[in-house]
């Protein structure tokens, strides 16, 4: 249940309505938002009996909340959340962000270079991983720590923002030092201590969809980030599992229209995972652009063929380019209400 | 195998090569192209000798073909097929096909109401079903041959080219009398009893993906089409069954780069059925539209909520207006290679 | 709705309520039963109001359906349906039925042998396809009529009863002719014009499963052929189409209980095409069997190596044996209600 | 790469492999049983030239490994392992283990009386959840360390082994101080650190397969733990996600044939997550025995419903008695080679 305040009710009122809540043995999250106060309830197993706060000074209304997620509803926030990356916007009405880089952090002079090709173009933020969920234990993890300082090296010489993925809570303190953005992969879509552990930090987060997560699977792992207190949270469509064997995953793009359609957070796609071809992440960016993305995170490289991990789907600097240039056309299509 | 002829080759030499692989107790297949002669080698087991078609006078090389499907792969006809309804053309570099019009034949006031408003619009081609695949024996079937019936006289009064399903071969002929495309719905992909009786009349089909088909499966379907002699052939993703369910179906873009790159067929999307809900379907024919396609099938109706069926993926007639627009944008996108 | 005689109820009460229920402008159903008599109501869109029913003569009781499928439910016959080939019982209670054969209908010899080395074992019910559904047009489609002439022979020779696919309208009467069960394949699961000239025949009909239908859409599947006034239906699982590609498919045994519990109608299993590799086919049925199923169909051999299809998942004719002999030890295992 | 040594090889010869393999820049792992011993080569990229150890005193044969994963394939090991927990034995010839008990570990008098009630049946090993991963954030978590210290006391009241889950790498140590098997959860199968963390401890793990998990998957999972040194692990099926909805997952028993002949490692099945009812459990519970399984884990509780999390699946004590009874008839099968 969502208590709602009136424009100009004082800081006192909006205190007594979390006391009643604190009182009535249930958990009030304050919900942020530019256009009004509001605090959502919850821990309550039924209804709560919304005439007690109908009678409140200072509450202007009480929603119900119909979904099994709350904060990240746009039931409890319905204006668009944009995340703002020292000054680097996602989400709401403005352009995609194109986030690009090698699939892991290499060499630093390797890494430095590929960075620099894609600041050339006009890219604004990287990815790279210094830590590799990978499948088989024989194959190369990541640099590790020295991949992190690699990471920040590229930030400081490039001023490019930096994404790199967390794979457990015993290194989130250290990523978060090093980087901008963390991202959970699609593996750690449900690691829930994980997730408990990055509503508590300071910096964005990409929450990845799991392989075979359903949309409300998906949201209520988001929801874990928004209720310990971390509102800065980017969805990324990533491809799903399907009995479906020409491509890699199946990129799902249904969910874009759904997701934005209910949801109030910004959504990317990672088209290179989501087909896992070179030649057909061009025509999957478009794809995902013309229904309405906030970005795309693309694994590019200046030598994809010499690229350490993920060739098949790295593309060079030039498609990342075209994309560039692709966002500019698609751009020009209306916007019509949440879901376009 | 593929033998293919050089370009002043005689009739006589082409000749030749067919009853050469007719002794040898194959089956030949001519490949239709404006820019070369060919002849598919079928009907064998294992490798066939090339050097007894190479020694033959007319003939130019002879190609192996890897894939399990020979006719419909670019190995066997590199050019892009344009399926030609009378006038109409689908394929190709040209502007995609909008194909709109309510799920059911209704009655013939309203559907005439429906197919003028959309002829308005500037559409070309209507569709409408009159034998309806129903999950439930006690669900509307379609009015069957008086519907027909009433897509004749559409197409009298309006000139709108008329497709319609067809779901047995015993209705083969009748539905061909009456309309101008004749579709293969999801559940019929591999009714090969149908396709091969479709293989051998003079009009183009439309083959929708199967609901759990693989692209092999897919492929080789329209084989059975080509090989029995109907070249005319468009293939249509509507989307596939999986473990998602915030949308009736999962459309699976991912495939239309695929097919681009390996096969010389039309590809068209049709979204209504693909993700199953009106105010989605914009979102994801602009998608469909961006990542290459040569035409989009889309339910529409005047009133979708008086639809007789599958009213709540029916958009109104402004979408379809919409949609043509988002087109003229789209259509900007620089063509990169097939697979865009 | 269905209409629920009492025990001591006249023809022509019966009769009047058949004639109420077409003069309401709805369709009658009868419901076969050796406990009871009902009628089943079908053709209404919305609920019919019962007390009308309720208060002519010999009316017992009206029970609403809540089920989209009517006749194949418990709800409508609560009693196991035991179909009768020619006195061989599959349903209910009795022991299970194993069939099984050649995947295709061989020369007349080699069907011969395998047919008398499986009656040899006690086997009752001999399969073989004479019409191959196949997903390449190259590949072997089967011996047609003349394959149906082989079954005969077999049925004559040995006097194993007859199982065989037919896949289209047309070969329906000439099917019917040759064996003694027509079997509808995965792939025509929902091939409707298929299902409802079946529904018309006088023979026991078992229905596949579509590789990825859902358990609804199966039994509306079902539903056709009962509405029509075929009762003697077996369903048939045979594996779903998954992401899981270690086996050919996914043979969904999770599907047995459900049945059981909601429908009357017997089911079998299908391990040989669920599971798609000869050395598994034995677990497969042990678990089928474990888990309640009324009957098996494998595929098998003399020489499984030399089988013209399928080779890789026939079994050797001891396998059968094997499987014959398990049957007797989990036979023992007691019954739990309906589930199991 | 695996390097036998001959029965009579002397620890010098072997510590001369170890020290060639180290040599040579790859990673020796030996690989423990009791009829040979044998050191596996891992790390290297390519091929190893295989004749340097062939020409080394006390080599028998070197072999190579076709599969991704080594440690857990039979090629590297062909012996069946048996986990032994204190005594109670898991894996091989011998009769299935069940393990049951509640979804979450309760208030400690409620768990005792479950626990007994089990105990009193001959259940040597109890379940039960003190962190309980959740979809959603506003779901009871789990008891936490309290329910660590009453499953430690159940123990030791009772004498059950106790299984329960760890979520994360910071709980390892304190979870393996109170219990005896650890389990690893399917939302964690793929949580490389803390495989990496329980590689490394001395208790038996149980790794359920991810929800969307390949074979290859699933055994590299497992590899991750064998590699790091705990050789001790049992792979539990849980079911899958598929399009299928009429069951909570679905049971992938498929596997258990494949599993059990590529792989050394005992397999037991969960039936209760596997398909979600509680009516279903005994049916799935006896496929999965006659398929061939090491043992079962069952969610189990003397008031099913009002058990605190999972009622819809939880049997009652009964059902679990019936299922010991199953086990006596069904362990009658013969056993053939690995697979059944």
């Amino acid at each position: 249940m969502l208590v709602v305040m009136k424009a100009n009710s004082s800081e006192d009122q909006i205190q007594r309505v979390v006391d009643k809540i604190v009182e009535l043995g249930f958990k009030p999250l304050p919900v942020p938002g530019a256009n009004r106060t509001a605090i959502c309830i919850t821990g309550n197993k039924g209804a709560v009996d919304e005439v007690i706060f109908l009678r409140m000074p200072g509450v202007k209304e009480v929603v119900r909340v119909t979904k099994p997620y709350k904060m990240v509803s746009r039931e409890v926030k319905d204006e668009d959340t944009v995340v703002d990356i020292d000054g680097i916007k996602v989400g709401g009405k403005g352009e995609p962000l194109v986030i690009a880089g090698p699939c892991s952090v290499e060499d630093e002079k390797t890494t430095l270079s590929v960075a620099q090709a894609l600041k050339d173009l006009g890219i604004k933020c990287f990815r790279a991983g210094a830590f590799k969920p990978r499948t088989s234990p024989y194959d190369f993890q990541g640099l590790g720590l020295e991949g992190l300082k690699i990471l920040k090296k590229v930030n400081q010489e490039t001023g490019l923002k930096i994404i790199t993925e967390v794979m457990d809570t015993e290194n989130v303190e250290v990523v978060a030092e090093h980087v901008d953005i963390l991202q959970v992969g699609t593996r750690n879509m449900q690691n829930f201590s994980l997730l408990r552990k990055l509503s508590r930090i300071d910096k964005p987060i990409v929450l990845k969809r799991g392989m075979s997560a359903t949309l409300t699977e998906w949201l209520n792992a988001a929801e874990y980030l928004l209720m310990g207190g971390n509102h800065n949270v980017i969805l990324c469509e990533r491809g799903i599992r399907t009995f479906s064997q020409h491509t890699r995953n199946t990129l799902d793009l249904n969910i874009i229209p759904v997701v934005k359609d209910i949801s109030h957070l910004p959504i990317i796609v990672d088209p290179s995972h989501g087909i896992g071809r070179r030649d057909y992440v061009r025509p999957m960016a478009r794809a995902a652009l013309a229904c309405g993305v906030h970005g795309l995170i693309i694994e590019a490289h200046t030598t994809p063929d010499l690229a350490v991990s993920d060739q098949a789907q790295t593309v060079p600097i030039e498609t990342v380019k075209g994309i560039l240039e692709d966002i500019k056309i698609i751009s020009k299509l209306p916007q019509v209400q949440n879901i376009n």
